[in-house]
Protein backbone atom coordinates (compact mmCIF):
# COMPACT_ATOMS: atom_id res chain seq x y z
CA UNK A 1 0.00 0.00 0.00
CA UNK A 2 3.27 2.49 0.54
CA UNK A 3 4.09 2.14 -2.49
CA UNK A 4 0.88 3.46 -4.07
CA UNK A 5 1.36 7.27 -4.76
CA UNK A 6 -1.72 7.94 -7.78
CA UNK A 7 -4.37 6.21 -8.43
CA UNK A 8 -6.46 6.49 -11.51
CA UNK A 9 -9.87 5.18 -12.11
CA UNK A 10 -11.34 5.03 -15.70
CA UNK A 11 -15.07 6.24 -16.21
CA UNK A 12 -16.50 8.19 -13.87
CA UNK A 13 -20.22 6.76 -13.10
CA UNK A 14 -21.44 6.10 -9.89
CA UNK A 15 -19.02 3.49 -8.81
CA UNK A 16 -15.92 4.97 -10.00
CA UNK A 17 -16.53 8.60 -9.05
CA UNK A 18 -17.44 6.54 -5.36
CA UNK A 19 -13.97 4.97 -5.33
CA UNK A 20 -12.21 8.71 -6.18
CA UNK A 21 -14.26 10.10 -3.15
CA UNK A 22 -13.20 7.61 -1.31
CA UNK A 23 -10.07 7.67 -1.49
CA UNK A 24 -9.73 11.38 -0.93
CA UNK A 25 -11.63 10.68 2.22
CA UNK A 26 -9.67 7.72 3.69
CA UNK A 27 -6.26 7.72 1.66
CA UNK A 28 -5.33 11.73 1.42
CA UNK A 29 -1.58 10.72 0.89
CA UNK A 30 -2.68 9.08 -2.38
CA UNK A 31 -3.44 11.08 -5.48
CA UNK A 32 -6.53 9.87 -6.87
CA UNK A 33 -6.89 10.79 -10.81
CA UNK A 34 -10.10 10.15 -12.86
CA UNK A 35 -10.48 10.03 -16.52
CA UNK A 36 -13.71 9.77 -18.59
CA UNK A 37 -14.19 9.61 -22.44
CA UNK A 38 -17.27 12.15 -22.54
CA UNK A 39 -15.84 15.62 -22.16
CA UNK A 40 -19.48 16.41 -20.48
CA UNK A 41 -18.85 13.60 -18.11
CA UNK A 42 -15.16 15.36 -17.16
CA UNK A 43 -16.43 18.45 -16.91
CA UNK A 44 -19.24 17.21 -13.74
CA UNK A 45 -16.45 15.35 -12.48
CA UNK A 46 -14.59 18.89 -12.35
CA UNK A 47 -17.38 20.64 -10.83
CA UNK A 48 -17.94 18.29 -8.58
CA UNK A 49 -14.53 18.02 -7.50
CA UNK A 50 -14.75 14.41 -7.65
CA UNK A 51 -10.88 13.46 -7.93
CA UNK A 52 -7.82 15.42 -7.38
CA UNK A 53 -7.44 15.45 -11.37
CA UNK A 54 -9.96 14.91 -13.87
CA UNK A 55 -7.04 13.84 -16.78
CA UNK A 56 -8.16 14.67 -20.86
CA UNK A 57 -6.63 11.70 -22.04
CA UNK A 58 -6.65 8.22 -21.33
CA UNK A 59 -2.85 7.33 -22.11
CA UNK A 60 -2.18 10.45 -19.86
CA UNK A 61 -4.10 9.59 -17.28
CA UNK A 62 -2.24 6.23 -16.52
CA UNK A 63 1.41 6.94 -17.06
CA UNK A 64 1.83 7.78 -13.77
CA UNK A 65 -0.48 5.56 -11.86
CA UNK A 66 1.04 3.05 -9.62
CA UNK A 67 -3.09 1.20 -9.36
CA UNK A 68 -5.68 1.63 -12.18
CA UNK A 69 -8.77 0.80 -11.75
CA UNK A 70 -11.19 0.49 -14.51
CA UNK A 71 -14.48 1.53 -14.04
CA UNK A 72 -16.10 1.32 -17.34
CA UNK A 73 -18.76 -0.99 -18.77
CA UNK A 74 -17.53 -4.71 -18.93
CA UNK A 75 -18.12 -4.40 -22.67
CA UNK A 76 -14.82 -1.98 -22.82
CA UNK A 77 -12.53 -3.76 -20.87
CA UNK A 78 -10.87 -5.41 -23.95
CA UNK A 79 -10.27 -1.86 -25.58
CA UNK A 80 -9.58 -0.07 -22.60
CA UNK A 81 -6.72 -3.11 -21.63
CA UNK A 82 -5.37 -2.25 -25.45
CA UNK A 83 -5.17 1.00 -25.55
CA UNK A 84 -3.76 1.33 -22.03
CA UNK A 85 -1.26 -1.26 -22.16
CA UNK A 86 1.86 0.75 -23.78
CA UNK A 87 1.55 3.60 -21.63
CA UNK A 88 1.23 1.58 -17.89
CA UNK A 89 4.58 2.11 -16.07
CA UNK A 90 6.45 -1.40 -15.40
CA UNK A 91 5.22 -2.86 -12.09
CA UNK A 92 1.14 -0.90 -12.60
CA UNK A 93 -1.27 -3.23 -10.67
CA UNK A 94 -4.49 -3.32 -12.95
CA UNK A 95 -7.75 -4.22 -11.51
CA UNK A 96 -11.23 -3.20 -12.21
CA UNK A 97 -14.58 -2.83 -10.62
CA UNK A 98 -16.62 -5.24 -12.89
CA UNK A 99 -19.66 -7.35 -11.90
CA UNK A 100 -18.03 -10.40 -13.64
CA UNK A 101 -14.71 -11.92 -13.16
CA UNK A 102 -13.78 -14.57 -15.60
CA UNK A 103 -13.38 -12.48 -18.82
CA UNK A 104 -11.52 -9.66 -17.49
CA UNK A 105 -8.96 -12.08 -16.38
CA UNK A 106 -8.75 -13.20 -19.94
CA UNK A 107 -8.43 -9.67 -21.21
CA UNK A 108 -6.17 -8.73 -19.08
CA UNK A 109 -3.93 -11.69 -19.88
CA UNK A 110 -4.79 -11.23 -23.75
CA UNK A 111 -3.65 -7.47 -23.80
CA UNK A 112 -2.12 -6.55 -20.70
CA UNK A 113 2.07 -6.16 -21.27
CA UNK A 114 3.78 -8.61 -18.83
CA UNK A 115 5.17 -5.72 -16.81
CA UNK A 116 1.24 -5.08 -15.53
CA UNK A 117 0.25 -6.66 -12.59
CA UNK A 118 -3.74 -7.79 -12.73
CA UNK A 119 -6.22 -8.51 -10.00
CA UNK A 120 -9.44 -8.77 -10.26
CA UNK A 121 -11.98 -6.61 -8.07
CA UNK A 122 -16.13 -6.33 -7.29
CA UNK A 123 -16.78 -4.30 -5.10
CA UNK A 124 -20.89 -5.64 -4.50
CA UNK A 125 -22.24 -1.91 -4.20
CA UNK A 126 -24.40 0.52 -6.43
CA UNK A 127 -27.63 0.99 -6.76
CA UNK A 128 -30.14 1.17 -9.25
CA UNK A 129 -28.97 4.98 -9.93
CA UNK A 130 -26.65 5.72 -12.57
CA UNK A 131 -24.50 8.57 -13.10
CA UNK A 132 -21.88 10.71 -11.19
CA UNK A 133 -24.41 12.26 -9.32
CA UNK A 134 -25.28 10.13 -7.39
CA UNK A 135 -21.38 9.10 -6.30
CA UNK A 136 -21.15 8.95 -2.68
CA UNK A 137 -17.45 8.72 -0.31
CA UNK A 138 -19.15 6.01 1.71
CA UNK A 139 -20.45 3.76 -0.88
CA UNK A 140 -17.56 1.44 -0.59
CA UNK A 141 -18.13 1.33 3.35
CA UNK A 142 -18.81 -2.12 4.70
CA UNK A 143 -19.51 -3.97 1.48
CA UNK A 144 -17.84 -6.82 0.23
CA UNK A 145 -15.26 -7.03 -1.84
CA UNK A 146 -14.11 -9.88 -3.90
CA UNK A 147 -10.75 -10.49 -5.41
CA UNK A 148 -10.28 -12.79 -7.73
CA UNK A 149 -6.79 -14.56 -8.31
CA UNK A 150 -5.69 -16.89 -10.57
CA UNK A 151 -2.33 -19.73 -10.48
CA UNK A 152 -0.59 -16.73 -12.27
CA UNK A 153 -2.04 -13.78 -10.09
CA UNK A 154 1.65 -11.50 -8.28
CA UNK A 155 0.65 -12.26 -4.99
CA UNK A 156 2.46 -8.91 -3.63
CA UNK A 157 -0.56 -6.89 -6.22
CA UNK A 158 -3.07 -9.07 -4.97
CA UNK A 159 -1.66 -8.24 -1.36
CA UNK A 160 -1.96 -3.97 -2.53
CA UNK A 161 -5.06 -4.45 -3.74
CA UNK A 162 -6.72 -6.17 -0.70
CA UNK A 163 -5.05 -3.36 1.66
CA UNK A 164 -6.87 -0.84 -0.65
CA UNK A 165 -9.97 -1.64 -0.64
CA UNK A 166 -9.93 -2.28 3.26
CA UNK A 167 -9.00 1.32 3.64
CA UNK A 168 -11.34 2.23 1.62
CA UNK A 169 -13.47 0.09 4.50
CA UNK A 170 -14.65 -3.41 2.09
CA UNK A 171 -14.74 -6.69 3.37
CA UNK A 172 -12.53 -8.29 1.41
CA UNK A 173 -12.90 -12.11 0.07
CA UNK A 174 -10.55 -13.84 -2.39
CA UNK A 175 -11.64 -16.27 -4.53
CA UNK A 176 -11.28 -17.61 -8.22
CA UNK A 177 -13.04 -15.84 -10.73
CA UNK A 178 -14.99 -18.90 -11.81
CA UNK A 179 -16.02 -19.25 -8.34
CA UNK A 180 -16.70 -15.68 -8.21
CA UNK A 181 -19.17 -15.33 -11.02
CA UNK A 182 -20.68 -18.89 -10.21
CA UNK A 183 -21.63 -17.13 -6.47
CA UNK A 184 -22.88 -13.86 -8.17
CA UNK A 185 -24.70 -15.47 -11.07
CA UNK A 186 -26.89 -17.01 -7.97
CA UNK A 187 -26.88 -14.05 -5.55
CA UNK A 188 -27.11 -10.63 -8.15
CA UNK A 189 -27.31 -11.40 -11.76
CA UNK A 190 -30.77 -14.17 -10.98
CA UNK A 191 -32.37 -11.61 -8.57
CA UNK A 192 -32.10 -9.18 -11.92
CA UNK A 193 -33.42 -11.84 -14.27
CA UNK A 194 -36.58 -12.17 -11.80
CA UNK A 195 -36.99 -8.71 -11.22
CA UNK A 196 -36.81 -7.80 -15.25
CA UNK A 197 -39.73 -10.86 -16.09
CA UNK A 198 -41.76 -9.80 -13.37
CA UNK A 199 -42.22 -6.45 -14.86
CA UNK A 200 -42.66 -7.66 -18.18
CA UNK A 201 -44.34 -10.32 -17.04
CA UNK A 202 -46.95 -7.76 -15.65
CA UNK A 203 -49.93 -5.85 -17.01
CA UNK A 204 -49.28 -2.25 -17.39
CA UNK A 205 -52.78 -0.81 -16.67
CA UNK A 206 -52.84 -2.82 -13.67
CA UNK A 207 -49.38 -1.44 -11.97
CA UNK A 208 -51.01 1.52 -10.34
CA UNK A 209 -51.86 -0.98 -7.61
CA UNK A 210 -48.44 -2.52 -7.02
CA UNK A 211 -47.42 -1.63 -3.56
CA UNK A 212 -44.42 -1.84 -1.74
CA UNK A 213 -44.09 -5.70 -2.35
CA UNK A 214 -44.02 -5.03 -5.77
CA UNK A 215 -41.49 -1.72 -6.29
CA UNK A 216 -38.63 -4.29 -4.03
CA UNK A 217 -38.80 -7.09 -5.71
CA UNK A 218 -38.82 -5.10 -9.17
CA UNK A 219 -36.22 -2.36 -7.96
CA UNK A 220 -32.98 -3.62 -9.57
CA UNK A 221 -34.98 -3.71 -12.99
CA UNK A 222 -34.44 0.13 -12.93
CA UNK A 223 -30.51 -0.73 -13.43
CA UNK A 224 -29.15 0.58 -16.89
CA UNK A 225 -29.35 -1.66 -19.43
CA UNK A 226 -26.32 -1.59 -21.38
CA UNK A 227 -24.29 -2.68 -17.91
CA UNK A 228 -26.30 -5.38 -16.97
CA UNK A 229 -26.69 -6.79 -20.16
CA UNK A 230 -23.11 -7.03 -20.28
CA UNK A 231 -23.30 -8.65 -16.72
CA UNK A 232 -25.37 -11.03 -17.99
CA UNK A 233 -23.31 -11.44 -21.38
CA UNK A 234 -20.30 -12.46 -19.29
CA UNK A 235 -21.74 -14.88 -16.95
CA UNK A 236 -24.66 -16.78 -19.62
CA UNK A 237 -23.68 -20.45 -18.19
CA UNK A 238 -24.38 -19.65 -14.51
CA UNK A 239 -27.34 -17.51 -15.29
CA UNK A 240 -28.52 -19.59 -17.46
CA UNK A 241 -28.12 -22.33 -15.00
CA UNK A 242 -29.93 -20.30 -12.50
CA UNK A 243 -32.53 -19.13 -14.77
CA UNK A 244 -33.40 -23.25 -14.95
CA UNK A 245 -33.57 -23.86 -11.03
CA UNK A 246 -35.62 -20.50 -10.41
CA UNK A 247 -38.01 -21.89 -12.81
CA UNK A 248 -37.96 -25.57 -11.54
CA UNK A 249 -39.32 -23.61 -8.15
CA UNK A 250 -41.48 -21.30 -9.87
CA UNK A 251 -43.47 -25.09 -11.11
CA UNK A 252 -43.38 -26.59 -8.10
CA UNK A 253 -44.99 -24.02 -6.15
CA UNK A 254 -47.26 -23.85 -9.46
CA UNK A 255 -47.90 -27.18 -9.22
CA UNK A 256 -49.03 -27.49 -5.57
CA UNK A 257 -51.12 -23.71 -5.85
CA UNK A 258 -52.95 -25.52 -9.21
CA UNK A 259 -53.25 -28.94 -7.17
CA UNK A 260 -54.93 -27.19 -3.75
CA UNK A 261 -52.32 -28.40 -1.53
CA UNK A 262 -51.81 -26.41 1.11
CA UNK A 263 -49.12 -28.37 3.20
CA UNK A 264 -47.15 -28.55 0.09
CA UNK A 265 -46.88 -23.97 -0.66
CA UNK A 266 -46.63 -24.00 3.06
CA UNK A 267 -43.62 -25.65 3.39
CA UNK A 268 -42.23 -23.90 0.33
CA UNK A 269 -43.15 -20.89 1.81
CA UNK A 270 -41.47 -21.63 5.33
CA UNK A 271 -38.48 -23.03 3.99
CA UNK A 272 -38.13 -19.75 2.27
CA UNK A 273 -38.70 -17.51 5.03
CA UNK A 274 -36.39 -19.33 7.40
CA UNK A 275 -33.79 -19.21 4.47
CA UNK A 276 -34.49 -15.71 4.94
CA UNK A 277 -34.21 -15.12 8.14
CA UNK A 278 -30.99 -17.08 8.34
CA UNK A 279 -29.36 -14.89 5.87
CA UNK A 280 -30.48 -11.78 7.50
CA UNK A 281 -29.39 -12.27 10.98
CA UNK A 282 -26.04 -13.13 9.45
CA UNK A 283 -26.04 -9.95 7.50
CA UNK A 284 -27.24 -8.07 10.96
CA UNK A 285 -24.49 -10.23 12.97
CA UNK A 286 -21.75 -9.13 10.60
CA UNK A 287 -23.33 -5.18 10.53
CA UNK A 288 -23.61 -5.19 6.60
CA UNK A 289 -27.20 -4.48 7.68
CA UNK A 290 -28.88 -2.62 10.22
CA UNK B 1 -70.06 7.80 8.50
CA UNK B 2 -72.22 9.70 11.56
CA UNK B 3 -74.13 6.66 11.99
CA UNK B 4 -70.46 4.79 13.27
CA UNK B 5 -70.01 4.78 16.48
CA UNK B 6 -68.37 1.51 17.16
CA UNK B 7 -65.78 0.19 15.25
CA UNK B 8 -64.98 -3.87 16.14
CA UNK B 9 -61.90 -5.25 14.47
CA UNK B 10 -61.16 -8.72 14.97
CA UNK B 11 -57.32 -9.68 15.15
CA UNK B 12 -55.25 -7.61 16.86
CA UNK B 13 -51.98 -8.28 14.58
CA UNK B 14 -50.02 -5.80 12.54
CA UNK B 15 -52.97 -4.74 10.42
CA UNK B 16 -56.00 -5.16 12.88
CA UNK B 17 -54.14 -3.18 15.54
CA UNK B 18 -52.76 -0.53 12.92
CA UNK B 19 -56.53 -0.20 12.34
CA UNK B 20 -58.03 0.43 15.90
CA UNK B 21 -54.58 2.96 16.41
CA UNK B 22 -55.43 4.50 13.01
CA UNK B 23 -59.35 5.26 14.02
CA UNK B 24 -58.15 6.96 17.55
CA UNK B 25 -55.84 9.11 16.35
CA UNK B 26 -58.55 10.33 13.34
CA UNK B 27 -61.99 9.72 14.42
CA UNK B 28 -62.06 10.44 18.19
CA UNK B 29 -65.79 10.25 18.06
CA UNK B 30 -65.47 6.28 17.17
CA UNK B 31 -65.30 3.61 19.66
CA UNK B 32 -62.44 1.16 19.06
CA UNK B 33 -63.25 -2.34 20.11
CA UNK B 34 -60.37 -4.90 19.45
CA UNK B 35 -60.35 -8.86 19.79
CA UNK B 36 -57.88 -11.88 19.32
CA UNK B 37 -58.57 -15.17 20.12
CA UNK B 38 -55.30 -15.44 21.72
CA UNK B 39 -55.10 -14.35 25.56
CA UNK B 40 -51.83 -12.93 25.39
CA UNK B 41 -52.40 -11.08 22.27
CA UNK B 42 -54.99 -9.51 24.38
CA UNK B 43 -53.10 -8.91 27.01
CA UNK B 44 -50.20 -6.82 24.79
CA UNK B 45 -52.91 -5.53 23.01
CA UNK B 46 -54.60 -3.57 26.53
CA UNK B 47 -50.31 -3.06 27.63
CA UNK B 48 -49.91 -0.79 23.87
CA UNK B 49 -53.49 0.48 24.85
CA UNK B 50 -53.88 -0.22 20.88
CA UNK B 51 -57.51 0.12 20.97
CA UNK B 52 -60.30 1.86 23.46
CA UNK B 53 -61.58 -1.69 24.60
CA UNK B 54 -60.07 -5.32 24.19
CA UNK B 55 -62.90 -7.74 24.22
CA UNK B 56 -62.36 -10.86 25.77
CA UNK B 57 -65.11 -12.51 24.21
CA UNK B 58 -65.96 -12.36 20.34
CA UNK B 59 -69.91 -12.31 20.19
CA UNK B 60 -69.11 -9.47 23.32
CA UNK B 61 -67.05 -7.65 20.58
CA UNK B 62 -69.25 -7.47 18.00
CA UNK B 63 -72.93 -6.84 19.52
CA UNK B 64 -72.79 -3.34 19.93
CA UNK B 65 -70.58 -2.88 16.59
CA UNK B 66 -71.94 -0.50 13.65
CA UNK B 67 -68.74 -1.62 11.82
CA UNK B 68 -67.09 -5.08 11.99
CA UNK B 69 -63.44 -5.25 10.37
CA UNK B 70 -62.47 -8.99 10.32
CA UNK B 71 -58.28 -8.60 10.41
CA UNK B 72 -57.85 -12.29 11.41
CA UNK B 73 -56.09 -14.74 8.25
CA UNK B 74 -58.29 -15.64 5.83
CA UNK B 75 -58.55 -19.11 5.98
CA UNK B 76 -60.59 -18.13 9.24
CA UNK B 77 -63.32 -16.37 7.88
CA UNK B 78 -66.16 -18.82 7.49
CA UNK B 79 -65.67 -19.80 10.96
CA UNK B 80 -65.51 -16.46 12.52
CA UNK B 81 -68.73 -15.40 9.77
CA UNK B 82 -70.56 -18.07 10.87
CA UNK B 83 -69.59 -17.49 15.01
CA UNK B 84 -70.60 -13.83 14.96
CA UNK B 85 -73.94 -14.06 12.72
CA UNK B 86 -76.21 -14.05 15.50
CA UNK B 87 -74.83 -11.26 17.47
CA UNK B 88 -74.81 -9.04 15.01
CA UNK B 89 -77.08 -5.68 15.15
CA UNK B 90 -79.54 -5.40 12.36
CA UNK B 91 -77.82 -3.19 9.39
CA UNK B 92 -74.49 -3.81 11.00
CA UNK B 93 -71.82 -3.58 8.06
CA UNK B 94 -69.42 -6.24 7.95
CA UNK B 95 -66.11 -6.10 5.99
CA UNK B 96 -62.56 -7.31 6.17
CA UNK B 97 -58.75 -6.77 5.05
CA UNK B 98 -57.84 -9.70 3.44
CA UNK B 99 -55.87 -9.38 0.44
CA UNK B 100 -57.57 -11.49 -1.76
CA UNK B 101 -61.50 -11.04 -2.15
CA UNK B 102 -63.74 -13.43 -4.15
CA UNK B 103 -63.61 -16.35 -1.64
CA UNK B 104 -64.55 -13.46 1.27
CA UNK B 105 -67.95 -12.39 -0.81
CA UNK B 106 -68.98 -16.36 -1.15
CA UNK B 107 -68.36 -16.90 2.27
CA UNK B 108 -70.37 -13.42 3.44
CA UNK B 109 -73.68 -14.55 1.58
CA UNK B 110 -73.32 -18.22 3.05
CA UNK B 111 -72.64 -17.43 6.60
CA UNK B 112 -74.16 -13.62 7.16
CA UNK B 113 -77.36 -12.29 7.88
CA UNK B 114 -79.24 -10.81 5.44
CA UNK B 115 -79.88 -8.21 7.84
CA UNK B 116 -75.73 -7.65 7.98
CA UNK B 117 -74.50 -5.36 4.77
CA UNK B 118 -70.93 -7.02 3.71
CA UNK B 119 -68.51 -4.91 1.84
CA UNK B 120 -65.12 -6.12 0.63
CA UNK B 121 -61.91 -4.09 1.74
CA UNK B 122 -58.42 -4.88 1.01
CA UNK B 123 -56.00 -1.98 2.21
CA UNK B 124 -52.86 -2.36 0.02
CA UNK B 125 -50.42 -1.93 2.94
CA UNK B 126 -48.00 -3.75 5.42
CA UNK B 127 -44.61 -5.36 6.31
CA UNK B 128 -43.27 -8.07 5.81
CA UNK B 129 -43.33 -7.89 9.62
CA UNK B 130 -45.70 -9.57 11.88
CA UNK B 131 -47.34 -9.20 15.22
CA UNK B 132 -48.97 -6.16 17.25
CA UNK B 133 -45.59 -4.85 18.20
CA UNK B 134 -45.28 -3.30 14.89
CA UNK B 135 -49.13 -2.07 14.79
CA UNK B 136 -48.88 2.24 13.74
CA UNK B 137 -51.50 4.61 13.65
CA UNK B 138 -49.96 5.97 9.98
CA UNK B 139 -49.95 2.21 8.38
CA UNK B 140 -52.89 2.97 6.58
CA UNK B 141 -51.98 6.87 5.70
CA UNK B 142 -51.55 7.19 1.99
CA UNK B 143 -52.37 3.62 1.08
CA UNK B 144 -54.44 2.34 -1.49
CA UNK B 145 -57.68 0.83 -0.26
CA UNK B 146 -59.14 -1.35 -2.75
CA UNK B 147 -63.39 -1.91 -1.89
CA UNK B 148 -64.92 -4.80 -3.16
CA UNK B 149 -68.94 -5.23 -4.30
CA UNK B 150 -71.02 -6.99 -6.26
CA UNK B 151 -74.77 -6.45 -7.63
CA UNK B 152 -75.91 -6.99 -4.42
CA UNK B 153 -74.22 -4.77 -2.01
CA UNK B 154 -75.92 -2.42 -0.27
CA UNK B 155 -74.67 1.08 -1.79
CA UNK B 156 -75.18 3.03 1.91
CA UNK B 157 -72.76 0.57 3.20
CA UNK B 158 -70.15 1.12 0.47
CA UNK B 159 -70.21 4.85 0.72
CA UNK B 160 -70.03 4.28 4.63
CA UNK B 161 -66.87 1.94 4.42
CA UNK B 162 -65.22 4.09 1.75
CA UNK B 163 -66.07 7.09 4.02
CA UNK B 164 -64.24 5.06 7.09
CA UNK B 165 -60.97 4.28 4.99
CA UNK B 166 -60.20 8.03 3.58
CA UNK B 167 -61.04 9.11 7.19
CA UNK B 168 -57.88 6.81 7.66
CA UNK B 169 -55.84 8.37 4.94
CA UNK B 170 -56.49 5.86 2.60
CA UNK B 171 -56.93 6.36 -1.73
CA UNK B 172 -60.36 4.18 -1.74
CA UNK B 173 -60.77 2.54 -5.55
CA UNK B 174 -63.98 0.44 -6.02
CA UNK B 175 -64.10 -2.66 -8.37
CA UNK B 176 -65.36 -6.59 -8.25
CA UNK B 177 -64.19 -9.30 -6.56
CA UNK B 178 -62.83 -11.20 -9.74
CA UNK B 179 -60.93 -7.69 -11.08
CA UNK B 180 -59.45 -7.67 -7.45
CA UNK B 181 -58.21 -10.58 -7.24
CA UNK B 182 -56.70 -10.53 -11.00
CA UNK B 183 -54.90 -7.40 -10.22
CA UNK B 184 -53.56 -8.13 -7.12
CA UNK B 185 -52.54 -11.32 -8.09
CA UNK B 186 -50.18 -9.63 -10.86
CA UNK B 187 -48.89 -6.92 -8.36
CA UNK B 188 -48.91 -8.66 -4.67
CA UNK B 189 -49.01 -12.28 -5.03
CA UNK B 190 -47.04 -13.15 -7.56
CA UNK B 191 -43.97 -10.76 -6.76
CA UNK B 192 -44.66 -12.82 -3.68
CA UNK B 193 -44.31 -16.49 -5.39
CA UNK B 194 -41.00 -15.25 -7.40
CA UNK B 195 -39.24 -14.10 -4.28
CA UNK B 196 -39.69 -17.28 -2.33
CA UNK B 197 -38.55 -19.26 -5.69
CA UNK B 198 -35.33 -17.13 -5.70
CA UNK B 199 -34.56 -17.78 -2.19
CA UNK B 200 -35.26 -21.51 -2.47
CA UNK B 201 -33.45 -21.52 -5.77
CA UNK B 202 -30.17 -19.91 -3.88
CA UNK B 203 -27.18 -22.02 -2.37
CA UNK B 204 -27.15 -21.08 1.19
CA UNK B 205 -23.77 -21.46 1.45
CA UNK B 206 -23.33 -18.72 -1.19
CA UNK B 207 -25.76 -16.49 0.46
CA UNK B 208 -23.36 -14.53 2.64
CA UNK B 209 -22.20 -12.52 -0.89
CA UNK B 210 -25.91 -11.38 -1.45
CA UNK B 211 -26.03 -7.90 -1.67
CA UNK B 212 -28.99 -5.50 -1.50
CA UNK B 213 -30.25 -6.56 -4.74
CA UNK B 214 -30.92 -9.80 -3.32
CA UNK B 215 -31.86 -8.73 -0.11
CA UNK B 216 -34.39 -6.43 -2.19
CA UNK B 217 -35.83 -8.64 -4.33
CA UNK B 218 -36.36 -11.64 -1.73
CA UNK B 219 -37.64 -9.51 1.06
CA UNK B 220 -41.31 -10.61 0.77
CA UNK B 221 -40.27 -14.14 1.07
CA UNK B 222 -40.24 -12.98 4.65
CA UNK B 223 -43.61 -12.56 5.34
CA UNK B 224 -45.70 -15.24 6.95
CA UNK B 225 -46.17 -18.39 5.39
CA UNK B 226 -49.66 -19.29 6.79
CA UNK B 227 -51.05 -15.96 5.87
CA UNK B 228 -49.35 -16.16 2.28
CA UNK B 229 -50.59 -19.51 2.53
CA UNK B 230 -53.87 -18.58 2.93
CA UNK B 231 -53.59 -15.68 -0.26
CA UNK B 232 -52.25 -18.32 -2.38
CA UNK B 233 -54.89 -20.59 -2.00
CA UNK B 234 -57.67 -18.05 -2.33
CA UNK B 235 -56.21 -16.72 -5.68
CA UNK B 236 -54.93 -20.03 -7.35
CA UNK B 237 -56.12 -19.75 -10.84
CA UNK B 238 -54.74 -15.96 -10.99
CA UNK B 239 -51.61 -17.22 -9.40
CA UNK B 240 -50.93 -19.92 -11.29
CA UNK B 241 -51.62 -17.63 -14.76
CA UNK B 242 -49.04 -15.32 -13.22
CA UNK B 243 -46.50 -18.31 -12.60
CA UNK B 244 -47.14 -19.25 -16.36
CA UNK B 245 -46.46 -15.88 -17.69
CA UNK B 246 -43.15 -15.19 -15.73
CA UNK B 247 -42.21 -18.26 -16.72
CA UNK B 248 -42.41 -17.71 -20.39
CA UNK B 249 -40.79 -13.85 -19.72
CA UNK B 250 -37.59 -16.13 -18.09
CA UNK B 251 -37.29 -18.47 -20.84
CA UNK B 252 -37.37 -15.69 -22.83
CA UNK B 253 -34.48 -14.06 -21.29
CA UNK B 254 -32.72 -17.35 -21.18
CA UNK B 255 -32.32 -18.34 -24.83
CA UNK B 256 -31.70 -14.23 -25.80
CA UNK B 257 -28.51 -15.16 -22.98
CA UNK B 258 -27.51 -18.70 -24.17
CA UNK B 259 -27.91 -17.70 -27.77
CA UNK B 260 -25.76 -14.79 -26.79
CA UNK B 261 -28.28 -12.23 -28.65
CA UNK B 262 -26.83 -9.18 -26.93
CA UNK B 263 -29.40 -7.13 -28.82
CA UNK B 264 -33.02 -9.25 -27.18
CA UNK B 265 -31.17 -9.48 -23.98
CA UNK B 266 -30.83 -5.52 -23.87
CA UNK B 267 -34.10 -4.76 -25.66
CA UNK B 268 -36.21 -7.10 -22.30
CA UNK B 269 -34.34 -5.22 -20.07
CA UNK B 270 -35.17 -1.73 -21.74
CA UNK B 271 -37.84 -2.50 -21.43
CA UNK B 272 -38.39 -3.56 -17.96
CA UNK B 273 -36.51 -0.58 -16.99
CA UNK B 274 -38.56 2.06 -19.23
CA UNK B 275 -41.91 0.29 -17.68
CA UNK B 276 -40.70 0.42 -13.94
CA UNK B 277 -39.50 4.18 -14.49
CA UNK B 278 -43.22 4.87 -15.86
CA UNK B 279 -45.09 3.06 -12.47
CA UNK B 280 -41.90 5.15 -10.30
CA UNK B 281 -42.73 8.17 -11.64
CA UNK B 282 -46.77 7.76 -11.25
CA UNK B 283 -46.19 6.88 -8.05
CA UNK B 284 -44.16 10.01 -6.87
CA UNK B 285 -46.27 12.32 -8.90
CA UNK B 286 -49.15 10.26 -7.02
CA UNK B 287 -47.02 11.11 -3.74
CA UNK B 288 -47.10 7.92 -2.37
CA UNK B 289 -43.78 7.09 -2.86
CA UNK B 290 -41.23 9.86 -1.57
Amino acid sequence: MKDLRQVTVLGMGLLGASVTLAVMRSISRIRAVGYSHRASTRKKAEDLGVAHEISNGLAESVQNADLVILATPLSTFEDVFQEIAQHLKPGCIVTDVGSTKVHPHHWAEAHLPKTARYVGSHPITGSEKRGIEFARDDLLTGARCVLTRKASTDENALQTVQAFWETLGCMVHIMGPAEHDRTLGYVSHLPHVLAVALVNASDPGRLQFAGKGFIDTSRIASGPSNIWTDILATNSDNVVRGIHRVVKELLRLQTAIRGGNRKQVEKLLEQARARRAELIDYKIRNKELL
